[in-house]
């Protein structure tokens, strides 16, 4: 059977979610936590590649397996097996046609900022500390432009391999909490680093070094360069994959 | 001068905050940045002794020193000396009749539950997982019982130093967002364990496995035993310290 498991993860400790030699991946500690519980060797689809250091609430991935275990019990059987920065928390069975990645209908991110004169203590593994100046309606604002279907080529870091660079952004908006400053993006499919170099640009945005005549350069021209740092990792996290079921 | 510092750390690693031979606590590691800011041997008065594992939004601690450093420039001076799951936020020069433990107006502890199925692998280090049944609404009305002045000596664990266990709870209320529960409580002051102990017995009611009349029984007969057990440090947090000025 094939079987899909939701998985949640703080991605601090790892090299991100793709297997690597020589550094510890997320699919690696899962499919050890596969084996053991299994019995068998098992090789993880994920539906989307988390780089080293962001985190998940929901990433997803399948995998077959001829044991023995309900789909729905996965969690309890891995769980056992995983550290406390990895759980998974939900399990189904798919068709054998099913696949985490190539059926995936949208995916959500969320990027963190905390905004302060001084990071903070508790909440520094998963949000990026912005000291000074920094207008989150402003960055808002600048935001909307992104929403459409657009070429957003020039949103890629070097080492992508998508076949297109055309993306749709369903829906982008930055709040404010407090200290807390918050992106969420919605959108079918995301470039390598697309979310960070958009953040990073509107932090320069909200900071006043840059405006959001930037993205409709950088969708004219196709050119990184046009455009601010990626920001780091560990503010962002994928918060949800859409499946159509 | 006396300088009133405002510090936030995540408890995780430390023995608490009070100073202890042979374990790391959260005063030697402040007065230990104390002294490479200020060159000066520096005694640290917190406001509230936090336990091992519990982590503080907002601590207060005060010092005297003789140092040139403006007061509110003390974040600065300590923050790059210190790990980054300690920060200083907020310093304020005070009179030298301050003190940061007795002039306290009141306290505020926040408690948050991850109520699921599985723990949750980005917030384990702050919230106790408790799955299964948990009514946080009943939660919420057996706790209103608790505000008010009353003698708390059966919710006091044994080592605490109270010259009285009367206490008054100003208020108190538990919220559910999703899965995570929280119970915030505002008092003058609380006995050593209070918090842990409410939240431990909140918890068996909202399980279904003890009646809100355990607090009438517990101010009426002054026994520990009429409780739930004390539920574990790391979902505590001293949110906030408040003083009359």
């Amino acid at each position: 059977m094939r079987v899909l498991l939701f998985i949640s993860y703080d991605g601090t400790r790892y090299s991100g979610w793709q297997w690597q030699e020589n550094a510890l991946s997320v699919q690696q500690v899962l499919e050890e936590a596969l084996e053991k519980a299994t019995g068998e060797s098992v090789r993880l689809v994920g539906a989307s590649r988390t780089d080293a250091g962001v985190h998940a609430l929901c990433q997803a991935a399948h995998f077959d397996t001829r044991c023995s275990i309900p789909a729905e019990k996965f969690p309890y059987a891995l769980n056992q097996h995983l550290p406390e920065d990895i759980r998974v928390f939900l399990a189904r069975e798919v068709p054998e046609t099913f696949h985490a990645r190539y059926h995936t209908q949208g995916k959500t991110y969320t990027y963190r900022i905390h905004h302060s004169p001084h990071a903070s203590a508790i909440h520094f593994r998963t949000r990026l500390h912005v000291p000074g100046k920094l207008d989150s309606d402003l960055m808002h604002q600048a935001a909307q432009v992104l929403i459409g279907t657009h070429d957003f080529a020039a949103f890629s870091a070097a080492g992508g391999s998508a076949k297109t660079t055309v993306r749709e952004i369903y829906d982008i908006n930055v709040t404010r909490d407090g200290e807390l400053v918050s992106l969420i993006v919605n959108g079918n499919a995301f470039l390598y680093n697309m979310v960070r170099i958009i953040v990073g640009s509107l932090i320069e945005i909200g900071q006043g070094k840059r405006t959001e005549s930037c993205f409709a350069q950088a969708f004219d021209t196709k050119e990184r360069l046009s455009l601010g740092v990626t920001a780091p990792a560990h503010g962002l996290e994928l918060t949800r994959i859409w499946y159509a079921f």
